[in-house]
């Protein structure tokens, strides 16, 4: 049995829920069939348990240090990388004409579930090197994507992504790094860069650094934001020997998770001899970064959602093999000790991970679906069906990055409940497993701003278009469960609260184009942990459906647990999860301003 | 200021809440007066940073290790404790008569509020030993006492409790170690004990053990268990060196909080030479532990508290000072950065804070004071009024464990957040805070078991009378509260959760001496979530009523931003938390049996 994610849900939610098999009647996915997924993820689990998840705890114990100007890593990291690069998977949903695989975007993301599960530090070498590589073929000229894209599509460089400053961590248009003409093709790059994901590593002949800086005379603010790919070395001609760009890596931040990928503090031209390629037009940076910032809230939401079920599988396999105590019914202490999972507290313990892990697991690929089918949308010239599956998408972006950042943190703290004492012990992964997920609800976009991406901006963008188009997918999911005898009460329940999410949703819009008041944004996070909630639900609902049509039609008995697990975890959501969702809606609704009030010399 | 605790927050809660001045009109207490509390309570506060505090991160980094026999640990570890026990803190509550200093136990756990927030793991050493010389002294006979007592009281020795083993953890009738009769008036010990902290460390001459064993032929279970006091060194005769005693470190636990005491596997009688003295009578053991559990209990809400508090005076002073963004109604990029306590959001995640960590604090140190009353009872010949006191620290037991535990836990979470990147560095100590606080919900028994505690006992134990007077104090703060124009909503409101838990416990207790049933034991976690909020509303509310007074009486310009965020914490708690009980209580009240019904082989 996997410990990382259960093989038997991700084709449940890849091919009896999504119908990813469907992708392959287009041209696009016509190169794919439903056994060459399969055998793909079947590929990736082997690599991420083989390669990736042996080298979890030495990753987490001896973090990335400098050591006379070279960077000491675990030995195997390089080894680990170059599996999953040999695999196919850095590319893996790149184009075939990129020497990618074109498999779709969902396929691609549920394999990355398994790598960060394993080892989420690893994980994010080949994910932002896809992204940098992506973002230059998007936006970079020709010879920028043959010099830059190209060695970073094969593996043999890594990409990195340079956006914080030490003053400009949220407040991204605080930037400062400046780009300073020259007469050369090239900008002088200089200023420091924080927070930076795996810039001191040499196990790769270069690094592509994806910076973010400001051309003098530029406007203040993000829309003076230009972007450039800044090498850690400048390749000349061949034959010729790489020059030192002067990118210095002038410190290591240490974390509490994701401890085996460094993370630098970086600063570029101490010497003033740092070259930056513009790429596409000035003042466009953050506009060509979000390509990336987009997949990577994706990412977030996969990874959260990863780390809590291995938590939640691992801890459920302690539960069954751990005995200890007895239950209410047999109290005669001659008897043998029951296994824990015996134990209703556990049973409940258990069934919460289950519900917020596959549930967030199961919005993270389902966002990755739709990606899969707005790139079918432009392939098919449909521009209205693109636009409104873009338009999904961005309402889903700060939804699948921050639902499974709380809740499967949340999981990853039960799951060390589940092993009592053993669970907060350095001998089981599960303490390392909630330290990694603490850093998810931060990165790339705290929970408090993706809420206010929400509120503030998503459910009125395009006059609201996105959030109506999301509540008629939930809505359509709701009319059928009430048709199913077996979940009409869902689906009459799921759709009060739709109306209700609707009606406080108009309630908290103000007239097109005004934005939402600073009072009512206050409560921007509970607007996210309903929303949230609700989307969850409805995932949660049509996942039970499916179970449902599979019992009826006859499922295998060894699969039969396997669907009533899923009937078991829908009603748990349902009776015990949605039922949260009126208090937040509440404070939402009547615009509660206690914390807005509060002073700050009242602290 | 300090970063531990607020020293006016203790003021406000010992004297204008608790008014523990009033104790020294006892007897007991008349050797103190309000002057020498707080010259106390300041003077552990400095003893505190100056010994405990710079230790934090070394103890944390540098965890203890054997060598060649020997437990290294880091330096002025030795120092720090030797500087607690010179400050007189170690008896600080015991009787002058013992050689203590006779003080409330309220204001003794008041000052280990700070010591714990400086440093936890070093806080373990005194405050388990401190129980085990209580223990010995409420139940050993005369030559115990002077033999172990007096040493462990003077600091001079340090005291362990050895409780579980392998494989009896949560349930401790499986205990195993065995003692077997000699001639003389030992018994040997035979067996391994887990999880004993502290019980590595050579920097005292000595080291005892309280140790629960089964001498053979005692019945199964707890009821066959018989506590021993069981010394690292036999001390002969003055003038004769120690006799090492058989007890053996052969392991250490690695922990992912409290990482600066050792938690160690111990064998007892590798050679056959452990030697074991009985305290009081056979099979009596878990009843003599449960003077320093319930202590424990109290002890561990206190330290949940004050590790949640050290970290939201950290999140506040950070965002005072850490300018980040605009508010929303400034977006003008070319304005300096706000300081992010102006964002909302930061000041809820304040407000949560402060609302969890004062409540929590609250709680415990209320509990303490019942402690107190008690003793005064118990002085007084008062035999009715100290059992009433009993009950109600009984059934608070649970709550004052847990709740801290869960929701200042929480407050951790929080913490990071407000720092950002910042907060999952190991720079700031948000992270380790928040690695500390969370073995708090397992240690000294799970939050799940303290709910079976609380539901299938606790509230029917004396047929429900601990519940009542409970109750009849709560209903009485809501009926002054519903005199007083500014706070009749809330004491209104209080009232209606009330009557709620009343009609919820009277429907969930079945005939006077019947078990709760399984299923509905099933959802004990919820009750005691909905009993301790609601405990910790009234709180809220008595801390309202005080600072609504004192500004009604004029208070101080300076005092007066302080007891207006009282004001605000409790509103926050009334219209933000306290709505959260209804739904666990309808989970109660309706047997909600999903995960009671859960099949193991559906996960």
């Amino acid at each position: 049995m996997s410990l990382l994610i259960n093989p038997r849900d991700l084709q449940f939610i890849l091919f009896e829920l999504l119908q990813v098999e469907s992708l392959c009647q287009s041209d696009r996915y016509a190169h794919c069939d439903k056994a060459m997924f399969v055998a793909i993820l079947d590929t990736a689990r082997r690599i991420a348990e083989a390669e990736f998840e042996p080298l979890a705890k030495i990753c987490d114990e001896a973090e990335p240090r400098l050591e006379g100007g070279r960077t000491i890593l675990p030995d195997d990291v390089a080894k680990a990388v170059n599996a999953y690069v040999d695999g196919g998977f850095l590319n893996a949903s790149a184009d075939l004409g990129d020497g990618g695989q074109q498999l779709p975007v969902v396929v691609s993301q549920a394999c990355m579930g398994y790598f960060v599960a394993a080892n989420p530090s690893l994980s994010v070498y080949p994910f932002v090197t896809n992204g940098v590589a992506t973002v230059i073929g998007n936006h970079g000229g020709a010879a920028q994507k043959k010099l830059f894209a190209e060695p970073l599509r094969a593996g043999r460089w890594l990409g990195v992504m340079a956006i914080s400053e030490t003053q400009a961590g949220s407040s991204v248009g605080d930037l400062r790094t400046a780009a300073i003409p020259t007469e050369a093709e090239h900008y002088l790059m200089a200023g420091s860069k924080m927070w930076i994901t795996g810039a001191a590593q040499d196990f790769t002949e270069n690094i592509v650094h994806l910076v973010l800086a400001r051309i003098a005379g530029t406007p203040a603010g993000t829309r003076g934001l230009s972007l450039f790919i800044v090498p850690k070395y400048r390749m000349p001609a061949s034959g010729q020997p790489a020059v030192w760009n002067d990118v210095n890596v002038v410190g290591l931040n240490h974390k509490m998770g994701f401890r085996g990928i460094s993370n630098t503090v970086l600063s570029l031209g101490d010497r003033n001899d740092c070259r930056g390629y513009l790429v596409g037009e000035p003042n466009n940076g953050l506009r060509y970064m979000f390509d990336l910032i987009n997949e990577a809230r994706i990412w977030v939401g996969t990874g959260a959602a990863a780390l809590g079920y291995s938590g939640y599988l691992r801890s459920l396999v302690y539960a069954k093999e751990r005995a200890q105590g007895r239950t209410a019914a047999n109290r005669d202490p001659n008897t043998p000790q029951a296994p824990i999972i015996e134990h209703a507290d556990v049973q409940r313990l258990l069934l919460t991970q289950k519900a917020y892990v596959e549930g967030g697991l199961c919005l993270a690929l389902y966002c990755a679906w739709l990606v899969d089918q707005s790139k079918l949308a432009a392939a098919a010239g449909d521009a209205d069906r693109q636009a409104d599956l873009v338009l999904l998408l961005e309402i889903l972006a700060p939804i699948v990055k921050s639902w499974p950042s709380e809740f499967c943190l949340e999981a990853n703290k039960l799951a060390i409940q589940v092993l009592g004492g053993y669970g907060y012990t350095r001998d089981f992964p599960l303490e390392r497993l909630y330290r990694d997920n603490r850093l998810n609800a931060i990165h790339e976009g705290t929970y408090g701003i993706q809420a206010i991406d929400l509120m503030g901006r998503k459910v009125s963008m395009a006059e609201g278009r996105g959030f109506q188009l999301l509540l008629s997918r939930m809505r359509e999911t709701a009319g059928l469960a009430k048709k199913e005898p077996a979940l009409a009460w869902r689906g009459s329940q799921l759709e009060r609260y739709l109306e209700r999410l609707a009606a406080v949703t108009r309630k908290i819009s103000g007239p097109p184009g005004t934005p939402a008041s600073e009072q009512t944004l206050a409560n921007a996070v509970h607007y996210l942990d309903a929303f949230g909630h609700i989307v969850v639900g409805w995932l949660w609902l049509r996942q039970a459906m499916a179970a449902d049509m599979a019992l009826r039609g006859g499922a295998q008995p060894e699969d039969a647990g396997f669907y009533k697990g899923k009937l078991f975890a829908c009603e748990f959501f349902y009776r015990r999860e949605l039922p949260k969702v009126n208090h937040f809606l509440d404070l939402v609704e009547q615009a509660e301003a206690t914390c807005f009030n509060m002073q700050k010399d009242f602290f």
